[in-house]
């Protein structure tokens, strides 16, 4: 008790007591993510203000031996930004410091707590775009979205986080601050740790600012949604909309069944008739109007029916279909949501596939399934399932690994799927994951149990090299 | 002397005897550098013919306890890709399958030893563009681009090497082989690897196959050569280019001596007159014709005075001016060549400063300076230095450092500039590279010397963890 007392006391010399919570009062809201499902009691909750503080605060945690668990807007679904158990969370939340955009390089340097919604009005009042989208957007932080290398819709076009990250700032175990914040764009003097420390959920350092990469605004946008007879009809338009526009800056699909689902919900009538198995949602952006252009690409890939949409209502009102989706999921019961990733070539027999196979697990089980079809990456939602039962998932996880996909695509491992990271990755990328983080963590005080599992035969402080 | 008779029987039984070469006279080409600056004696050259094979030799030369240098096209300027005495030399050229290109995902599989020239070559013929491009393409690998992140002219647009990577292969130091080859445009399922693998010059695994993103051909091409009355109007002029030509592709630039020095080795006349201290050279890459774009980008950021080429012989004319530099220093004399970055804000303080440093440490020293405007990457030539003095390439790091660049942009660290890395990294940064080369290479066997200096307090055999 006095260890944590004494903890408690060297924070708040550092940010300040009022910035140090112990009352589980005001700590709850930091020990539960939004799905309910993952979460523990925290030490404490430490509220850094700027990148010194938080190196102060990691360097007097590991005086104390005490693990972290770094928390940006704590809209994770996996787990990993929320304490397992007696961790301090370290929020990131007040290092919201956002900088002048460099309108010749398009670059703008963000701190870790900045929401993507607050640098998405930035940018976009400089004449710029912040080149990444996803519908946490007013609640994540950058510092979150970067650790967690986020994705979204727009990933077709302009790639995920990692793409974004132009520079970073990070704190690593020891306390000690990396920074590349100088905004070359050819840096090749000695490791990438950047690229390293992106996606790695806070396990490896603590990222604390980014120089953000910005894309040019394209305000004049168009949206079509194709009802399509397949799968590999859906993969043969994206083929085409790639090569003839390449305006395209996004392409999502849904199904069916989980049409249905959002226009119960949200009382609408179907937009389409016929209905049709499976439906794309394509929209383009750019500088000068992409009608035209998006209009002469569907045809030339022989799609005769298409809802398009011009205008931002029209637009909205497309896209809530689609983004519909977990709202309508969520009324219909308390989903186990897998993020996942497969090659394109092997999505049809996945999509065809996860029903049977999680209805096998657990009998009963429905499956609603969307997602980026120009990424393979599709969120699946099992409704049934107790929320302790992971029968059916693991069924999921198996036919992922079987079309030699990713367990992970844009939600990260956590803790949620860490059980599986040796299985996906294989024995030699998984060794040399465990050789990293113990290099760059070895006391493995940084969110532990987050993407590699904390193993009975990994050692818990071994000597130093 | 029997030990070394024993590896070279093992790495024949593995790719064949004629593939194991120790005769000095045909390991000479694969021991020196073509700058002539670097190499040494090889223990033994060994060329593997694929993955399996490349992964049996390391796991035998581990055994063995040899030390190995990774060789791709030997094009490479800092000494990482040569001997420096003893080592196995493993070339990679022998890797060259080059597989189909898939349409829809704009991604094909290339082997580690395929040239840049010959994917360029096959991205063309399949409608898509390689999205590198530099001068060495048709003798250097692909494995060389991305083991070095290796940039050019296009970087502008398309990023380095980095960007182009959406899979790796590569073989660790323990033999073992990591793979990403799935395709997936999101996976962030554990420690990005290949990230790290970028841009490491063979010191923490060997690149033996790349799965590469391309870009859409863009065919209809204009230049634009402007003289420029200082590099900080050359900076403005690629603000508004950026922001009103969003088909930029490269923007390069060079200084008026440098042109001197050109139009006499090719014994042409000046295309501008009357002359100017700065020439910014940039090029627009469109599916459609880009000049109108460019002439009112250019209308609009002020320029006056512009030599626009839109056919191909008159584009070539105009880069013969920026890349003749290269020739036309080498019959100057014999060049300290370093390629380094700084900001862009940064950048005419630097090039004002760069001849009076230079000609401080060593008189007479004469710098010839061009590069890529657009990354702040500065090609540095010195001319009049002996080959060993490096007295002039230290003051010109110097200036390097205390304008916030970096000292590699695109050439790499090599064992060059290994030296210097601790103080351009700063010491956490330094410690934290280290922790992850000793993590994976503990013996430190693959390329020594190459990125981080071998220093005597460094363990050459720790305990395993």
């Amino acid at each position: 008790m006095s260890h944590a007392m004494d903890l408690t006391q060297a924070l708040g010399a550092i940010v300040g007591a009022t910035h140090v919570l112990t009352d589980p009062q005001l700590t709850e809201t930091y020990e539960h993510d939004w799905t309910g499902r993952f979460g523990g009691r925290a030490a404490l909750v430490v509220r850094p203000a700027d990148t010194e503080q938080v190196a102060a605060v990691v360097a007097a945690c590991a005086e104390a031996g005490a693990a972290i668990v770094p928390q940006g807007g704590n809209t994770g679904l996996v787990g990993g930004g929320v304490p397992r158990g007696g961790e301090v969370v370290v929020s990131l939340t007040r290092l919201n410091a956002l900088g002048e955009v460099d309108r010749a390089l398009g670059l703008v340097p963000v701190g870790a707590g900045v929401t993507l919604g607050a640098l998405q009005a930035h940018a976009r009042a400089a004449g710029f775009d912040a080149g990444l989208d996803f519908a946490a957007r007013d609640s994540c932080t950058i510092g979150g979205a970067v650790a967690c290398d986020a994705g979204g819709a727009r990933a077709l076009r302009h790639g995920t986080a990692r793409a974004r990250v132009a520079g970073l700032e990070a704190v690593l175990a020891d306390g000690t601050v990396v920074t590349r914040m100088a905004g070359l764009a050819k840096d090749n003097a000695g490791y990438d740790l950047p690229s390293l420390l992106v996606g790695s959920e806070g396990t490896l350092g603590i990222v604390t600012r980014v120089l953000w990469r910005l894309e040019l605004r394209c305000d004049a946008r168009v949206a079509a949604l194709v009802p399509m007879e397949s799968v590999e009809a859906a993969a043969a338009l994206l083929a085409a909309l790639r090569a003839e526009a390449p305006t395209l800056e996004s392409c999502d699909f849904f199904l069916d069944d989980g049409l249905s689902l959002v226009l119960e919900h949200q009382r609408r009538s179907s937009p389409v008739e016929p209905r049709a198995p499976v439906y794309v949602l394509a929209e383009c952006a750019g500088r000068s109007d992409p009608t035209d252009e998006l209009a002469a690409a569907l045809e030339q890939a022989g799609v005769e029916e298409a809802l398009i949409a011009d205008d931002t209502p029209g637009r909205e009102r497309l896209w809530a279909l689609r983004e519909g989706h977990a709202d309508a999921i969520n009324a219909a019961g308390v989903p186990h949501k897998l993020d996942v990733g497969v090659p394109l070539a092997e999505l049809g027999r996945f999509l065809a596939e996860v029903p049977a196979a999680a209805a096998a697990a657990i009998p009963g089980t429905r499956a609603i399934l969307f997602g980026h079809l120009g990424d393979g990456n599709v969120h699946v939602n099992l409704l049934g399932p107790e929320p302790d039962d992971e029968r059916a998932d693991d069924a999921v996880l198996e036919l992922v690994l079987a079309c030699g996909g990713t367990i992970s695509a844009e939600h990260g491992v956590g803790v949620a799927k860490a059980r599986w990271l040796d299985r996906a990755r294989g024995p030699a990328e998984a060794a040399a994951m465990r050789a990293v983080k113990h290099a760059l963590d070895p006391d493995g005080r940084l969110n532990p149990g987050a993407v590699l599992p904390v193993r009975a035969d990994q050692p818990s402080s071994p000597a130093a090299d």
